[in-house]
């Protein structure tokens, strides 16, 4: 009998690669670069988009917000006149803790790709799922605050570890909290060697200027992240 | 044609529900009352239940840690000497982003049921999904602290309903925090009105009284919340 030995990649097989590739080719026939943006909830990814997406050296950006309910990140974007759309997860009963690539798909035809350079996607406020599922994204950016802890690079470490940078936030929060920086970056090089990352505090605009430029960046045709 | 109606209660034909059920029942035999403890990454659950899991009026306590992967938490309660038993989720790719019934039934053999009154359930922190998977518990307890912003009842409304007591941690950051208690407040009682709430602090130890007699009345025979 004769046989013929499939070579079958596992990744095709994977219904949520399979729309990321799509959204990715979408993205890219659009000439729009898109960055993952996550963290645990009240990380300080809403305000760390308002100190910097209205003012990208020239790069026209847009959001996508993604919440279980509600559209109040999207709402505190509104004055900044960039494109915002909102997407929500809550179609189930608690709602979705992720997006995931086919609900990125669903948003496109609101997204005003033809008007944009750079789309960021607040993902939901999750240190776990929204890791697993790529939508389509060049680059994936975490903010982790230091009123969180050490430890959370060794409790999550596929987040810390699939991100291209960490921002390290409300540092201004440092000299009232007992908190080791050295040991969070420790734990973050044991999980992530070497991985790029900010000390910044959203709050003050200590170390803003270096993700701003790191976000227009990624824009930007020479973008080492394309 | 003879048609019988078959009342089909839709809570039985969850599965999760279903077993939750049966640890529900497992623990009233053995007379353990459970407590499911949630909040975000790094709200402080570890650090309220070290304040408080080694004294409580003499209730004897255990606890089982729910963590994606590491036994970080555990190690940091041991030195307590309560019983503590570590479940990982990290069997998938990335790891569950909460406990289930079937987890938590998992992990039954291991808890010293005979040697406790009451079982503290530190689930994954997220602020999703745990809030949609019963594990068998009398309570359920939430950790929201100030760092995380007013918003989070509002953008996280089934965690925040399901809940018997919402305990607000870091308070003694609030001199150094752009942040409004009131709003916060609203928020709350805009998703859950009048549920139990205490202000708290697991660093400066303000308002751990409160919690642990809350805690110790859970287990009391005469527990209000039995």
């Amino acid at each position: 009998m004769h046989r013929t030995k499939v070579k079958v990649v596992e990744e095709a097989l994977d219904a949520n690669n399979t729309i990321a590739t799509a959204n990715r080719a979408d993205f890219d026939r659009a000439g729009v670069r898109v960055v993952n943006f996550m963290s645990a909830p009240g990380a300080g990814k809403t305000s760390l988009l308002e100190r910097v997406i209205a003012d990208l050296d020239g790069v026209r950006a847009g959001v996508l917000e993604g919440d279980v309910q509600g559209s109040m990140d999207a709402d505190r974007l509104a004055h900044l006149h960039v494109p915002v759309t909102q997407l929500n997860t809550d179609s189930g009963f608690g709602g979705e803790c992720h997006l995931d690539a086919n609900m990125v798909r669903s948003a496109l035809p609101a997204l005003p790709l033809a008007e944009i350079d750079l789309l960021v996607i607040e993902n939901v406020g999750n240190l776990v799922c929204p890791a697993e599922f790529r939508v389509g994204e060049d680059a994936r950016v975490m903010v982790c605050s230091v009123t969180e802890g050490e430890d959370k690079p060794l409790k999550y470490p596929l987040m810390f570890r699939t991100c291209e940078l960490v921002l390290i936030n409300k540092i201004d929060l440092l000299p009232h909290l007992d908190f080791d920086l050295d040991k969070l970056l420790y734990n973050l090089d044991a999980v992530h060697p070497d991985v790029e990352r900010m000390l910044v505090s959203a709050r003050t605009g200590e170390g803003i200027e270096a993700w701003r430029d790191w976000l227009a960046h990624v824009a930007a045709p020479e973008g080492v992240h394309a």
